[in-house]
């Protein structure tokens, strides 16, 4: 039985490393070398350094203090992980890293990082920020965290699964080729890619290396004539892999990138690579070797968004399954309510789960359920597991955020519901919410529009009664792969990415009162053409969801013919979907919820 | 009696400079070197070389072939007034030049501009992008069509117009002082001004130097403790003047700049620029003589939109005037569509001017009139100028776009009025516009909104309908100075900038039916604060503009009880602040005008 070391002691082992590497300050971000949103057990440096489990976050360790950087939705949580005598606590927005180092370092100070843990605009920016205040920044050749963490568990083995043409609808040869197609029109030689979702989508493989992202961590470098070179430990890939990829793809052990880069830089080769997503590290190796970078947007990421009817058939088959989890769900909260159940949020979420454990072909869940009730549900964020879960019984309202990978498709649904005495106030509430939702479920939009002008119709009802949320509208959401994807969203802010027929994406307005309740609807919705019936080629929503609402948080007389319209065809819609999959109690619960209003 | 030389004379007198210049290309932009929408007649080079009067295009001389360039708004007129032997006509958007030039040209070719013509932003990307073809951009000496424009009219001489601060709001000391320090903010020595709009508005002066932009011709640098350089004609100031603008602006004949630009050169000062807005000529003198540039957005921008109180009650005092005007004419319109009256699109304008001119203090129009009969309506920016003029009595509809300049202010108005037999058709768009019309009107939304954000509102009558419109919906206007202001606009693309309380912008949702009919509803509003009656805080539109709209082409039934209140407040405001200004007739027509549907 071994003694896991303190924080303080880490911090003290790093420091002593930092004094024989002659910097005076080292980085350490949430990210691990393929810079997505969520990491393998192996790569959470950031936790082994402070504690800190959110999956956003940068620590700064300078010889004497050290400061710990996080968003809004973990202000709290950091708190709650990390010892205020070893940290600091800032605000992670608008570079403040930078402004904490200069503010803090005297001119000639050395900054290390590991530069394979963040993206090249990242790292050149601070280079230059850092650099107008005579401050370096260096890229170490070791992570330092690496030398001194004991525990730290294995990188993961598990063979890489095929993901079947059945499934994907496309043969990762027809994606390498339609790819190439563009690196050809772009004049470049091979396209750089260390970011997991777009090499896995790619390949059509998918993996158990992260919780809730179902991929393989690999490497890949594709080639102008379609061949792909990928970065993989070859012992994870089965024998059926060259013949479901095709012959054109040779696997190297993913140490070998770095010779590769060389190769390519060697032959002085135009190679793209998205400076926003790829890490700087092999970004940096491939330029020194010689290579001359172009830097472009990662093409996966559109063609990736765009899904092709056989995903978008899967998409649909998840969400009847994850539905009929939700009615399981929704149908005994509902009596839980009624009996007076002792429970708590904890226990919520995993009756959930247990309903999705039932479904076939359930992987896991597409992230960490939020389960929040009343005041815990302002936070819209919310982490039970961070805290005492709180207890079932005494508050109006219920949010419960959750989604399942599913072989053939990803979820990600929001419910509100009432489970106590609910205040006209809440019912306003929620119908200015639901109006919003409305809005942006029944537009139809011309070619062309992106998120970002469709974002008001979800906030209107509320912004003309002096309300508004804090937080995006609709996020994208991958086949079998992130429940976070771009390019596309629906936020005030960002993505001018057009909403295109194919692409997946949330519709989640809500609202948010501090230290009193939470509230949020979220439907996943696919982006399909309309039928002519004007002058301009248009586009609209179709749900994927479809589980009920709750009707009893509505105040019916706030809402416009038009909307009760929609209510009560989304709802007669969910009846005749759900139906036939659900019997006795469930179906009970599944009529009266669907009833007209 | 002088026999002016023909296009292809032109033509062939710049062919034989180049000749000398050893240019296989020149470039004739419609700007001058403050690269304004607007332009001195000295100034209007393209026009000139070409005979196109547009207000935006670009010509392309080579040895044996010439294209013009111009956008949608153009491409009938630019056929009509430019003869298809001399020049090929193509669409003017994402660098098509360039794709020409490279195209065109053989490596090796040399490209001749007058740097003082482009901006900055245009001179690199045009000088980068032609590079890869290996064509050089050249900055020319002299332009040699300044050397062989005879009847070139000569250079204003008018007096500059002292701005009183009762009219202003804020004095030149005042507005310099909060300038510098933004300059002094952002460690910048000085701040070079080539564009007419922000020096004009930043000295308080005013002038005549170009149509419908108030302005006198000039160039500026401001330094980091509010001193001022002024480049103009000292002639063309009065006694007056440095009282006006206090002790410290220093005045200089224009053709001073250059050694004002080489001091700071070499005195290695950090300079603020706008690169998309600062003359390529002048930028890159300045940095040739050493000085470092600071490129970012022009900090009078935004000072200029944000308009203070006493220049919002300059623009609510000249609607005042411009609605008499427009009541005036409306009324008689109508009278005219009963008796028969003979006319044509050009007679209405007139008739419209004559009302307009009977104001005190009305100046000029702020942009030619668009006055448009018919199917000449389907064209956003149709100018009958162009052609023969439409004989009135045949059509359903007519669309007047036209605004004033006035001593207080300035106005922009788009009224579409029943002038036949209308159909059910016709009526079921009017309504479909004004439906977007009242929606953006009403919005109340949150500080940090921008326009982009907002134009889905106007638009979504017609796309639920599969209608829509290929302008934006909203762009800033100037106080007494550009009718075409930045940098808020309200448009599907651009502007992030956020809509603040005293800027001033159009609302005005249309559509165009090619061959048939057009209509546009346009009324300038102004950003403010809305009281509290929530937890956010909100901003509203207040209609400047006070004329009202043809009820006659309003289908109700379409309106909801919402949309029927905001007409019947709008036009109740319109009457109570109207009628003590209208008499007789004008009165009477206003009252059944106005009355409640």
């Amino acid at each position: 039985m071994s003694t896991q070391p303190s924080v303080a002691e880490r911090l003290d082992t790093l420091r002593r490393s930092m004094q024989k590497f002659d910097i005076q300050a080292f980085i350490v971000p949430h990210e691990d070398e393929h810079l997505g949103e969520y990491t393998s057990p192996a790569d959470e440096r950031l936790a082994w350094l402070t504690g800190f489990t959110g999956s956003a976050g940068v620590a700064v360790i300078l010889n004497d203090k050290a400061a710990l950087f996080v968003d809004g939705r973990y202000t709290v949580q950091a708190r709650q992980q990390v010892a205020e005598e070893q940290f600091v606590f800032l605000h992670l927005n608008q570079d403040p890293v930078t402004d904490w180092l200069t503010q803090q370092l005297p001119a000639g100070s050395r900054v290390g990082v590991d530069a394979r843990l963040h993206s090249l605009e990242w790292y050149r920016k601070t280079e230059q920020t850092l650099a107008a205040a005579q401050i370096s920044l260096l890229s170490l050749a070791e992570n330092p965290i690496d030398l001194h963490w004991q525990e730290r568990p294995a990188p993961s083995s598990a063979p890489a699964r095929l993901f079947a043409e059945t499934i994907a609808g496309e043969s990762s040869p027809s994606k390498r080729q339609r790819i190439a197609t563009q690196l050809r029109a772009s004049s470049a030689d091979a396209l750089l890619l260390t970011q997991n979702e777009s090499i896995n989508w790619l390949l059509n493989i998918r993996g158990s290396d992260i919780p809730a992202l179902p991929v393989v961590n690999a490497f890949a470098i594709l080639y102008s004539n379609a061949a792909l070179d990928l970065f993989i430990e070859p012992s994870r890939l089965d024998c059926q892999f060259s013949t479901h990829v095709g012959n054109d793809v040779s696997v190297y052990p993913a140490d070998k990138l770095n010779d590769v880069l060389q190769r390519l830089g060697e032959d002085a080769l135009r190679v793209w690579l998205d400076s926003a997503s790829t890490n700087a590290a092999s970004a940096l190796q491939l330029q020194q070797y010689g290579a001359q970078l172009l830097e472009q947007p990662d093409p996966c990421l559109l063609a990736k968004a765009r899904k092709n009817a056989t995903e978008i058939a899967g998409m649909q088959e998840a969400h009847r399954k994850d539905a009929i989890a939700m009615c399981h769900f929704l149908a005994w909260l509902d009596q839980a309510v009624t009996d007076g159940l002792q429970s708590n949020e904890a226990l919520l979420a995993e009756k959930l789960e247990s309903y999705r454990l039932q479904q076939p072909g359930y992987l896991e869940p597409s992230f960490a359920t939020i389960s929040a009730l009343g005041p815990n549900a302002a936070l819209p964020h919310y982490n039970f597991r961070n805290t005492t879960p709180r207890l079932f019984g005494q508050d109006a309202i219920y949010l419960v955020d959750s989604g399942g990978q599913y072989d053939e498709g990803t979820t990600d649904i929001t419910r509100t519901i009432q489970v106590g005495t609910v205040s006209d106030e809440i019912r306003r509430l929620f119908t200015l919410v639901m109006k919003g939702h409305i809005a942006l479920s029944r537009t139809q939009f011309p070619k062309g529009t992106c998120g970002m002008q469709l974002d008001v119709l979800a906030r209107l009802p509320l912004w003309q009664a002096g309300f508004n949320y804090d937080h995006g509208t609709g996020h994208g959401v991958g086949h079998v792969l992130s429940v976070h994807e771009g390019p596309q969203r629906i936020s005030p802010k960002g993505s001018m990415t057009a909403l295109e027929p194919g692409m997946v994406i949330s519709n989640e307005p809500g609202y948010y009162r501090e230290g009193s309740f939470g509230m949020r609807c979220e439907n996943l919705v696919v982006v399909e053409p309309v039928e002519q019936s004007g002058e301009i080629e248009r586009y609209a929503f179709r749900n994927l969801t479809l589980v009920p609402f709750d009707k009893r948080l509505l105040l019916t007389d706030l809402l416009s013919d038009e909307e009760k319209q929609w209510w009560n065809d989304y709802h007669s819609e969910v009846f005749l979907t759900m139906a036939p999959s659900l019997q006795g109690k469930e179906l009970l619960w599944l009529e009266q919820a669907t009833a007209a209003i």
